[in-house]
């Protein structure tokens, strides 16, 4: 084996920690350093990865403060690069699990090449005729797996329900939408703009949508599409649309709190006052996280790999190419500028 | 049969609609109506009773304004008698499952004799060696059964929990305490008094207690009592409390929300701030009433009578004698002023 290649490896890097709203120059672009493309073969479990496909995901605002309250999250480090869910294809490996070819999704850097050295998250992907592989940022990866065990598991949900899901043309509300609508309950969906309430109504098949900009009172507007209330709440927002839901929840309604995506980047976060109609209505609420419930993979590919393929349930992507676009993407999401899924691909192959 | 017995029935009134924290002049008590002692033959199902004894319970103050939001009470009516939960005997019935000189506890007014239309939540007391007829307003009645489901069907409780109750020494949170340690949980609770601390510690066994009151920083309080969290929270007060206990919570904890006595005397509610934990933490929060579990009341007498028996449960009832003195009792418990179980003895037979 002769001199192993050495190239330059793009990557996205966190700047300082990041104040109020996320801007696209909160990080840099820089190709300064290098990154030797060969494993040194006497440690084991090692891979090194070209990574192709790069999740945004609302969460990722959290990892960039200094204080990351709570304990699943770490600070992300000024001066390397950040990190999440994203598909890679193999290079080279050390790892007993994973050869060269491999395609990969799990948690990788934001970088063209890496060195993964945990690689805990990864999960080997079966090729699928016809699904893309970006899937694996969203419908087939973390996303659809938190939409699936969201709803499912956390919110107990049963046929004639009434769903509402906020953000609902994200990677993980369109998901949820869907979901609800198989099984029968009436759904209806917020969103930010007219073109996301078009999609809700004529591409995801929600029964209602509305654009939560364009309404004064969120009282009101729930009312109109819930005269009867609402028996599940897939809370994906937080802030004013929570206390307006709990104003509009049934009795022994389930609220399965995914995230707060209104609250991520403000400094201090905005009062909940309604939270004592969870006496009066019984309501379970219920925080989680994916994390605890990776074992339900397999299960849930069998069943969303059929509706995909049987064009059962309708999946947008949002995608940018080029790392050099990554930063404007990611702090899109918390300005809504996405429409579906953000993903970013470095490269296709 | 002779001329039918009318007597001058003292009744507390409810003046008008309060606002802001309850006063006892905003009820008057009065003699001025009489009550004929003798039911019409003609109509089935109706019950003569004397009221014996009645309980003072956070949620009446909620009854007392002219908004009640939510679905499961309404509107105590000016210039009618307030009611609630109490303990009485049977002075004539028309009503076959209820004879004269039966006990009874369940929903009467706050009067001296009633005329009892709706008996739905009335339920036949058996004499039990040694249990003071008061207990089915306290222990053996509704705030007993309130702790019973909350601890034992809300919380998911098991052995070598961090358990956490304020308002702890009220009619719940002194039993809540007492079957968290008979489970071998640990067991922390907040009261609003040195003399209530003690009670916590020397009669009911509590792990530790402390005054809120004397805590500049909430926060700081439960990170003593809790170095490794709380599991299990449940929670009677609201506010300031339930945000600091956001904070201290462990991973997969949960939250019975059961009242939020801090909140029911102001105009405006106090904002809570750290509900994003509840995702981070994978809590479980959730509000209930006993009313939906009184299909559990015989289970929970054959679990408590013989523990009261036994001498294994201890309970503290806070006893006013005389119906001119409720009013003051009642406003006293958004104040702090009873010790244990709040009651007022209208009369003992």
């Amino acid at each position: 084996m002769g001199e192993a290649v050495v190239v330059r490896n793009k990557q996205v890097i966190l700047k300082d920690y990041v104040n109020g709203y996320m801007k696209p120059s909160d990080m840099v672009v820089t190709s300064d350093n290098t990154i030797r493309l060969e494993l040194p073969k006497v440690e084991d479990g090692l891979i090194l990865s070209k990574n192709l496909y790069l999740s945004c995901d609302p969460y990722m605002r959290n990892r960039m403060g200094n204080v990351v309250v709570g304990t699943y999250v770490t600070s992300f480090t000024p001066g390397l690069p950040i990190c999440g869910y994203g598909v890679a294809r193999v290079l080279d490996s050390t790892h007993p699990d994973f050869k060269k070819g491999d395609l990969v999704w799990g948690v990788v850097n934001w970088e063209e090449y890496s060195l993964i050295t945990d690689t805990t998250s990864l999960i080997k992907i079966q090729y699928i005729d016809n699904v893309p592989l970006s899937y694996y940022t969203g419908i087939l990866g973390m996303p659809g797996m938190t939409a699936y065990v969201g709803f499912h598991n956390i919110c107990s949900p049963k046929k004639g329900d009434f769903v509402f899901v906020s953000a609902a043309s994200g990677a993980v509300g369109q998901l949820v939408g869907q979901f609800a609508k198989l099984l029968g309950c009436y759904v209806v969906g917020s969103v930010g703009s007219k073109e996301k309430v078009d999609l809700l109504k004529n591409k995801f098949g929600f029964n209602e949508a509305f654009n939560y900009k364009e309404e004064r009172d969120l009282d009101a507007a729930l009312k109109r599409y819930f005269p009867n209330g609402i028996d599940i709440y897939f809370e994906n927002v937080g802030g004013e649309m929570l206390d307006a839901v709990l104003n509009n929840m049934r009795i022994h309604g389930r609220i399965a709190v995914c995230g707060m995506i209104s609250q991520y980047n403000l400094d201090r976060v905005e009062g909940i006052y309604n939270l004592h109609l969870l006496i009066l209505k019984r309501i379970r609420m219920q925080g989680f996280l994916v994390f605890d419930h990776y074992h339900l993979y397999p299960k849930f590919l069998d069943m969303i790999v059929p509706l995909i393929q049987e064009g059962k349930i309708a999946y947008i992507e949002d995608m940018v190419e080029g790392l050099e676009n990554a930063p404007a993407a990611l702090a899109g999401l918390y300005t809504g500028k996405n429409v579906g899924k953000q993903v970013v691909a470095i490269t296709h192959r």
